[in-house]
């Protein structure tokens, strides 16, 4: 828990660049090989296993070598806290939002006084 | 549309950094000048500037000059579409291994199958 706040800077650093985000959306259908992962993008393998590293030190994607291929998965925790995260946030501008239109309603209408006048 | 992944690679980046993630949080629970926002920082104005300027970019915040304070509020969207973002993929995830559950359930039990014989 102490490292919290640093393992959010990771992750949101890690989903900024679009190859890691395609990477993660690629390894939410299933497992992949790193050729697998590799497979839709127009560059190097060299320059995904440096994506890949970004993912896994932020605990996005775990791989492990498996003979001569390496497994990919995803390791859901991180989405959900990135998920968590903003949610909380949302909700609290969302109660502000309720509860001023509860004091709004609350209030005597003005319209309404000046008719009775 | 055309930018909604650079959009997402903004709203990522700018959510990187701790100080940035505290002035959203701040701004979730109602609008606040930027001297209010800069308070629980041990950084100069100039900085806590240039942090707006960056949640401003990527459509988080939305600022507006009133007299001589400047009044900074949140804009849910961008929020949102990280929540949803991060959901979408954690559902993606979930629902995989539902399916692979439901299969395995289907599967004849090889223990019993071995009682059997």
């Amino acid at each position: 828990m102490l490292n919290e706040a640093a393992s959010l800077d990771r992750v949101f650093q890690a989903l900024a660049d679009p190859t890691r985000r395609s990477m993660v959306e690629r390894l939410s259908r299933g497992p992949a090989s790193v050729s697998e992962l590799a497979r839709p993008f127009a560059m190097s393998l060299a320059a995904i296993v440096q994506h890949l590293k970004v993912l896994e030190a932020c605990g996005l994607v775990r791989s492990e070598k498996i003979g001569r291929v390496r497994a990919c998965r995803l390791e859901p925790q991180a989405l959900t806290a990135v998920e968590q995260w903003a949610g909380e946030r949302r909700r609290t501008w969302e109660h502000r939002l309720d509860r001023l239109g509860d004091y709004l309603a609350e209030q005597p209408d003005e319209w309404d006084t000046e008719d009775e006048k």
